[in-house]
């Protein structure tokens, strides 16, 4: 589980223009499979003008038909582990950069509220899913706030985790 | 080609309750295939906490090669047109309706700036295509602003233009 609040304090513009020269650098496009952001996440890529350069695609699959159809997430997972699931984060970070011949698929899922928690998913848990070079990791958040500022706190720590993950590399 | 500024002036949260009541009301779904919004069209639905009823996929096809592939898009609209024209618009939506099984489609196509303008297609040129039960319309907009207010100007006005004409049906 990691921090619940970002802990680099820069602007997601400056994130943004940060890996997007560090994809540009490594040779590498990016695509994005979205749930509880909803668009967010690609959208804050697209701020950054230069996008084009390294944006292959975003995908934002709301439902489990479409993470199943777009993105090739299984059914198997989603019936064991559920739609807000490391596993399912996962599967759509390696599916999306599958299907969009991408080095780097980026995902989230999660319980953006103010329903739809439970105890054991309470609102705020969102997963990110990473997949670089089809090498994939995840990270667990649990974020406060209401609907929007779990979305947008989602966003600002999938790009610190996409940024950590390229210094890697 | 339409007003240049939004007519209505109600908030984007408000225009979403309405459209997605309508959109519940008709039984219909919809998916979203973005270009120059890059994702904030549907980012702003899924802003509404019940779009889940609603909201097939949204698709965030920045290149041309996402534009074929994912949607449907012909290499000869393309070519002929350019990605930045109500034919591309129209078959945006046509294919993202067909792809995700839903009742609506709807599609942004355009220059965000500060690049990629010309004196035919300037910056702030968006076309905006709708498919409500296949029946296709497009939108010209001009559009004037900087990146982000070209943009957000798009999401409103793509936005009052389905409010519009699930009123006609």
């Amino acid at each position: 589980m990691c921090e619940v609040s970002p802990s680099i304090v820069i602007s997601n513009e400056t994130l943004v223009s940060i890996i997007v020269r560090s994809l540009i650098d490594k040779r590498l496009s990016i695509a994005c499979a979205e749930s509880c952001t909803g668009g967010l996440l690609t959208a804050g890529f697209v701020d950054y003008p230069g996008v084009s350069a390294v944006l292959a695609e975003g995908v934002v699959a709301y439902s489990n038909e479409s993470k199943i159809a777009r993105l090739g997430v299984t059914k198997q997972t989603l019936d064991k582990y559920g739609a807000v699931s490391a596993q399912t984060a996962a599967e759509m970070a390696s599916g999306v950069a599958k299907t969009a011949s991408a080095g780097v698929g980026i995902s989230t899922t999660g319980i953006a509220g103010p329903g739809g928690g439970s105890y054991e998913k309470p609102v705020g848990l969102v997963y990110i899913g990473l997949s670089v070079n089809k090498r994939i990791s995840t990270k667990e958040l649990r974020l406060t706030g209401d609907r929007s500022a779990v979305r947008n706190k989602a966003v600002k720590l999938a790009m610190e985790f996409l940024l950590q993950s390229l210094k890697d590399i």
